[in-house]
């Protein structure tokens, strides 16, 4: 029987200013990307996430990103590897305490916004991130994209690496996403994503922004949360899924 | 045979920032107060903190702070409980994961600045950081003054708690130190502060600053490292204490 | 002719997120307490809302706050005076570009949550405020409570100290606010904080928590725009007053 | 007769930290370029910096960077244009309050660390920098690397470009400085330095790294003051200066 896990980020909200639907999105992913404090999140914010997963089985992931709340970790930055790596340690460390005192544990790692574009090009980078899941210990499982350098330097330091797709986001005939600020980069028909849900879960193929078939590997759907309508999209994709004969489960 | 620890805050640079002299220091100090980003302290720093004091066997603790980069944490602030117990868990994570990192585990948790001052007297603040070690998962040593509002909160918890003592300040009849900004708070005069550093560890006395002798029990004593001629002082205590047969050790 | 400013909270984002619905506000006040990057705010912000605030010709005012970002300026904080009037001066100079760059100025300042209940009471946070708003060179008007010591400070400095009051908080007999926790202290119900609006404005007076009328003199009245219908009955008191004769325009 | 600006860093301490010798400094350089608080400076430091400076009758630069106190502002960040335009208009803005307060004004604008690398070549954030500037009002001058993008912007924006250079720095024979990290990128011997500050005021030009004479215009040049030994060394570069008959002030 096909299976897939379903992710989205979680808890990024900041003190005072909230944004994603936390308590919504959980009834609905299978993995929550728990931003640690430096794109967003704070403590009080992490430790009740990691408690709404735990009592609900959803599995916590440490998001981690460049040090930049004002930009929300959306702007690249040129961070020197050995810092990149302490600092990705230091927030896997920081979620880890959170997700203990709930009763689970960090179980994955994945990069936010600028740091996760970056890491699918840049060797530094990407051998920093995984130094720093391996500074923390555990031979955390690492989600990206496809291909990603990310995800074989991953895969050589003995990480899992698990792969993820977007059904709200068009694809190159080459597999890639279509960058953002084209025309057609995201999908907008509500039916439109569900049907790539299917197809990316059922046949590992999307169809192209040309109309070509194309094959995308994908052990986890990212699902959205921050926009109107999202979670409600969210929640659809993972009963359509269902009815269809997928599991949805957290990745092994 | 008589047996005192030695404890001083390190780390305590950010980013280009350096303050204190920690690889000297660390030749001096059994016990390692670490900043964990809040007041100071970057990932960088703390990752090097973590290597060289377990290469040195010298044990690691998690100085805890408010979270004020720009005040040093020497502000007293209103923060609500569950956002300091919260903030408390999230500093021993963050260094957590370096101790570990470098053969090590986070062994004790001292507050820094104005926390530390503010759990003197503060019941519920001293039980927001008693909390917040509870939630960091192991019943860590909790290291402050005799007396204060921490120690007894954590006594009550079941957390070990450890005194300190100052040899380079001044103590009221009653066994409190006397305010800095007070004249004569700090001693100065460095083989004072190293006939007080024998009196702590042998007889458990000082003379305060009226001239009476006053009880001061202290497992630990803490030396300054900031400031220029701190670190050769430090030296000098822990060389005469031992040559008057006190065992210099971390804590049990 | 009886006439009364309005004033309200906006730009109170920071980054990627929003809070106030400035638009909206910006069609109701008079006068706009815009966030300058401490409590929240960020310079894109800033920009924008003095950009919105001159071209509706609403008074833009710095809303100046302890630096915390992560406690959205609402916990108290043991800020030394020089320290806090260098601040104070630093927000006021940031917005002033914004303000000039849209064609107007910085009218007036107005200290946001904890300085402002801290002002109310501490003789030296209140003349630091103030030394901070002379710092910045203009003799810029202060709004506050009445009988606060921020107000008192500010009118011996020979700063315009402007009162103000609170449609939906209960008062005491004595004209003090009742405090946030206690019940009744905030009124939730429309039509009675129109009603309080319209005495406010006609009378200078309240009833108070016990059912005493009481004086609370007020040149201007802060409404709420960060909760659901907050803009709807902040239009609603603007449209009652006015039907009523009241003249709402900015304080001289 | 000669004359020539010496400009320097200042300021770049932030709270406890201090880095610059402020004082040393400002008895040496005619300009000073002041943090702002992005990469370093508080509001207490910039506050005495105008006023050591205005003292001394040195000129109030705002040195404006990416908003990034844990890297000191030395890595370079994908912001948008629009949001750094506000960010170098917002610091410049706050510095404006302390140099009035102290009785002077900002003169001109310096970009630091990765900023001022990067506005070399890239002509967006060039721009933006300039669009910052002129937001900020006044049509001050930039102070930058003669051939970059960034005095390329300003001078079509009719701002006056001030040319730098670096008397301990290698040049290339095309007249650009040698990439810190290469051999020989930093002169280290002082005579040297002397030197070729004496070349680059009285013949516009250096030997470049392979020995070829090399023109480099400059009305300014660069002093550092972070590292032991510099101030000394700035204070000899001023005298031989005014010994040889330059004549050391600020740019017109």
């Amino acid at each position: 029987m096909t299976s897939i896990d379903l992710n989205a980020d979680l808890g990024e909200g900041f003190g005072r200013w909230t944004l994603t639907d936390d308590e919504r999105l959980l009834s609905v992913v299978t993995s929550a990307n728990v931003a640690c404090g430096f794109h967003a999140g704070d403590a009080v914010t992490m430790q009740r996430v990691c408690e709404l997963a735990a009592g609900r089985g959803v599995r916590v992931g440490a998001q981690v990103s460049y040090r930049d709340l004002a930009g929300f970790g959306r702007r690249a930055m040129d961070v020197p590897p050995a810092e990149l790596a302490a600092e990705v340690a230091y927030q896997i460390g920081a979620l880890e305490v959170f997700a203990r005192a709930a009763g689970t544990r960090v179980s994955y790692v994945k990069p936010h916004g600028a740091l996760y574009n970056r890491v699918v090009h840049d060797q530094e980078q990407a051998e920093a991130v995984v130094a720093g899941v391996r500074l923390a210990g555990a031979a955390l499982p690492v989600l990206g994209l496809p291909g990603s350098r990310l995800l074989e330097r991953a895969a050589e330091a003995g990480l899992p690496a698990v792969t993820e797709a977007f059904a709200d986001r068009a694809y190159t005939d080459g597999g890639t996403l279509v960058p953002r600020g084209r025309d057609g980069a995201v999908v907008t028909d509500a039916e439109a994503v569900v049907e790539r849900s299917l197809g990316l879960a059922h046949t590992g193929q999307v169809v192209s922004h040309t109309g070509a078939p194309v094959a995308v590997r994908a052990r986890s759907l990212c699902l959205h949360g921050d926009t109107p309508g999202a979670v409600e999209l969210a929640r659809r994709v993972r009963e359509r899924l269902t009815a269809s004969g997928v599991r949805v489960e957290a990745f092994a």
